[in-house]
């Protein structure tokens, strides 16, 4: 038997969640591998998951976790790339449990002495940021990207793989405080976003960086009237993506920049994109943030690690707000 | 000399309109034709490019007027498909005069004897219906569209042209004494979106009709929450085109709707569609249309005839709301 975390029907994600178990899975068959969990990470959406409130409702009951690194126990006789012992990133969902059986091609293989909580963190919000980057809009060195709530995780994860991409970033935050962090990390025009700044102004600022060559995507996770300042920010026939409700209102875009300067809003969700890529896809677009984890480029914060036997307290930590960083899963096999 | 109406700085339209005369145009040259202007139409786009609220704003002085139709008086020695007396539609802005010299494939020849009203408000309205209908979204017969505004004057051009394509028309109107007339225009379901209306039952009753076939296509011609009525009741990964503004509002949709079914805001310019298509394109959407308007399947209300001497008259009276039909401009040609 191993442990499994799950629930049985929607509501508050801590009362909802429990730990169970199941019985251990057969040989591998063909080109199966077992993988024995390590580190799995809790994301907001996996909360919402729980409480019915996400994008897709799934089958009760169900196991929650989009994210996680294990390690290769057995696998079967067709298996070509992957032997014992190897880490990898599971990519199928489900996370939340000791082990997982998967085909060797849903599991990425990751380098040996990679840091087990960064690799953790890696599959949702730095793959995010990078297939946003390179798969949304045509983009060419030394063109312009802009983006809102550029201090979330997946904020500061855009900076830095836009670096890497040799892109300009336009970073709206909005706290001053913030200004410098979002220099460092890589931004080249930080704008800010308080009740005191009009869009006018913001435009003005870009412009004079940007020296007319405005952004053709803009990265949006906050909706309301912020998508519009995008909209305003953007070159015309530019792109905004919304991928995020912080502001729990909807997207707003003027008729005046649709009409006239044809721009487009769009949602972007990246489990979309994977069930379009194909298994290379995949591989390549891991093995483009892989070493900027491995060398430190792209890190996420974490505030606790909790033993999946602690899911409830884990999950709990985790609804609340005000965090430094990502609840993270621990099996004891880690 | 001729007469032509034109303004030198942007204002309140009935203002900075002014009558003035140009000399006569030399004989025309090569394909050229010279066309007497006999009826032309006040639209709403024509008082907001007076008044510098259009998406261009022209160079001053400029004379304002997207539509009407004139007679051929002079043929070029090059012209080969248009002879003097022709009755045509010239494609070029700046119809507010009593002559237009231009080159023959840019004057659509018309049918001797359609009405000439009826004619001089072809080209903007049924034209705005007719490209939104047909270039957009692909859509085969028996698909679904959906609108809102629909008793506005491309609303219910929208339903007859739509009719015409063998598509079915979802159209949403405020007031509920339209109903009738909605539907004797073609409408197969009419959609009542009042302060009383949840979205929910609208898509409920929309279901009920279209029987799961939802629609791929949305016309906007209101913006603010109106848009996210329509972004939930097209199918998964269905487009709203926004084309007017009538609430003054941003248009609004929930992230919700752009991010886990993919549906795509959009704006819709006709004069986008002109600077893309070719002459022939041109020719083949009007050729669509002049039998309709020949045989009255689809016209227009017209609430008031003026002459081109009384051009400020006839824009404070365009100018103003609860109008029951177009203003038109004659000359005395006519």
């Amino acid at each position: 038997m191993f442990k499994i975390a799950e629930f049985y029907e929607f509501g508050p994600a801590a009362e909802a969640i429990q730990l169970g178990s199941a019985p251990d899975f057969e040989k591998p068959e063909g080109d199966q591998v077992i993988v024995d969990m390590l580190v799995m990470s809790i994301n907001p959406a996996d909360l919402l998951t729980i409480e019915g409130n996400y994008g897709i409702r799934p089958k009760l009951p169900n196991t929650p976790g989009a994210e996680g690194v294990g390690k290769v126990t057995e696998v079967g006789p067709d298996v070509r790339n992957l032997k014992i012992g190897d880490i990898v990133l599971p990519l199928g969902g489900g996370s939340w449990r000791e082990k997982i059986r998967c085909r060797e091609t849903m599991a990425i293989k990751l380098p040996k002495g990679i840091d087990l909580q960064q690799a953790a963190m890696i599959k949702a919000n730095p793959a995010t940021a990078e297939v946003m980057l390179s798969s949304l809009v045509d983009l060419e060195e030394g063109d312009w990207v802009i983006q809102n709530a550029s201090n979330s995780a997946v904020g500061r994860f855009v900076i830095k793989i836009a670096k890497q991409k040799k892109l300009n970033v336009a970073a709206i935050v909005r706290r001053k405080n913030l200004v410098d962090m979002l220099k460092s990390d890589g931004a080249d025009c930080v704008l800010i976003a308080d009740a005191q700044t009009h869009t006018q102004d913001m435009v003005r600022k870009l412009d004079a960086a940007c020296d007319g060559n405005r952004p053709k995507l803009a990265m949006d996770a906050i909706g309301g009237y912020a998508s519009n300042q995008l909209a305003a920010c953007l070159a015309d026939g530019g792109k905004i993506y919304n991928y995020g409700l912080l502001s729990g209102k909807p997207c707003e875009v003027d008729p005046f920049h649709l009409v006239f300067r044809a721009i487009e809003l769009r949602g972007f969700w990246l489990a979309d994109w994977f069930k379009t890529a194909t298994p290379p896809d995949i591989a390549d677009m891991y093995g483009r943030l892989i070493p900027m984890v491995q060398n430190g480029e792209i890190s996420g914060a974490v505030e606790a690690v909790y033993p999946l036997d602690e899911i409830k307290t884990a999950v709990a930590h985790a609804a609340k707000g005000g965090r430094s960083g990502k609840i993270l899963l621990k099996t004891n096999k880690n």
